[in-house]
């Protein structure tokens, strides 16, 4: 009996391996600590250890990941500004980019065996900084940095087209506005404090219609998320799924 | 006239050098790095490269600082979930907490040299962190990291105070109306979509009279807040400089 379970885990654990093996390039030492990457708090709700699910290592990894890639694009781009960098870094950080990343890289094959089918999304991207975050604690900054460009940035994340993806929603609706000869205007709607901050509601119209509204704490940025929602309702941009 | 120049730039150099090493405890190496910590934006106004200024680096010094910090909270606290971490972190890493640490460790000193009294609160937070970014570029992640620890953390930093920093400022308050035998209640003033997000407005009420109104994704969030506004109110809490 006992030799059954040992070797249920045992061969459990070497399958682990050797999947991880497959997605990362390397055989982790600290298997444990990558075990612990694919468990969601929702698979563990009766233990009493709260903690032993992979947001403590998700949250470590968020933070080195997020550090690697402000460095690697701060020595890419030496004559971009701050801006440029920030808006550049969180394009590739943000939830939707990682979950697209652990999907790629296969991080499903691994995490279906922890989840019994509930795998969502944003697990995925979860499951993928903890990984990182175990990646760090086993080999250090240094070694996670050069897997982080080498076998994430540079394989799974086009930094031209994300530098080139045009964000610019409200000049790409004035472009079409003008194109199909329709009249434009933007409304304010509303202005209000916020948090002590003043927040601005702004409308889109397009030939006296309607087609978006969107709140921000400046105007031009309420433009552009109500150009994006009119974008959207034309139909130009996809809708994110 | 020439060697006036080089002989004032020199001298101005050797002097930065000497401060540098009396704040820091080594001799910065790559003075050029350390001197762009201190340029403020606002001191540049007329050079062409606007980028010749200390955001790129504090935006670098932002996420070593903050990898960092979340690392060492991350091996101190082994016991503690991603929510105390994340709590602890922010306490750390905000904007005040930084400013006074630059403070202590007499940055002003050297930041008054390049803002023609035109010194900020915040420039001084700011050039603290570009600092980081310049200690980060030219000694990499693990000396920058034991630098933070020993010469940041453990020297600025009372851990523990942080800890117990009360930041539960409801039960503060219901404490304070028990004892003063006050009646108290929240009361929730409206509920609306930002952002798609459910928002709550709450209002908290002693004796009847309102004494602060707050804002925020979540009810209890919005309670907190407004009781910490009234804590304000009621000079229980001394107002935030």
């Amino acid at each position: 009996m006992i030799r059954k379970i040992y070797n249920y885990y045992f061969s459990a654990d070497k399958n682990l391996a050797k999947k991880l093996k497959s997605i990362l390039g390397f055989t982790p030492k600290r298997l444990n600590l990558y075990k612990l990457a694919f468990y969601h708090k929702s698979m563990l709700n009766n233990n009493p250890q709260s903690f032993y699910n992979n947001e403590r290592l998700e949250y470590l990894g968020d933070a080195i990941l997020s550090t690697i890639v402000a460095e690697y694009l701060f020595k890419k781009y030496p004559n971009k500004d701050e801006g440029f960098l920030t808006k550049m870094r969180s394009k590739i950080v943000k939830r939707k980019t990682l979950n697209m990343v652990a999907s790629e890289m296969g991080l499903d094959v691994i995490l279906s065996n922890y989840t019994q089918g509930k795998m969502s999304k944003s697990m995925m991207g979860n499951a993928f900084e903890a990984l990182i975050g175990a990646i760090y604690l086993e080999s250090g900054y240094k070694k996670t940095k050069s897997y982080i460009i080498k076998d994430i940035l540079r394989k799974y994340i086009n930094i031209h087209e994300l530098e080139l993806i045009d964000d610019n929603f409200k000049s790409r609706l004035l472009e079409f506005c003008q194109k199909h000869n329709h009249s434009i205007e933007y409304k304010l709607m509303s202005k209000f404090k916020l948090d002590k901050r003043d927040r601005f509601k702004v409308g889109v119209y397009i030939n006296g219609e309607e087609k978006g509204q969107a709140e921000d704490f400046n105007k031009k940025s309420a433009e552009q998320a109500a150009s994006e929602k009119a974008l959207k309702k034309i139909e130009i941009v996809k809708q994110e799924i």
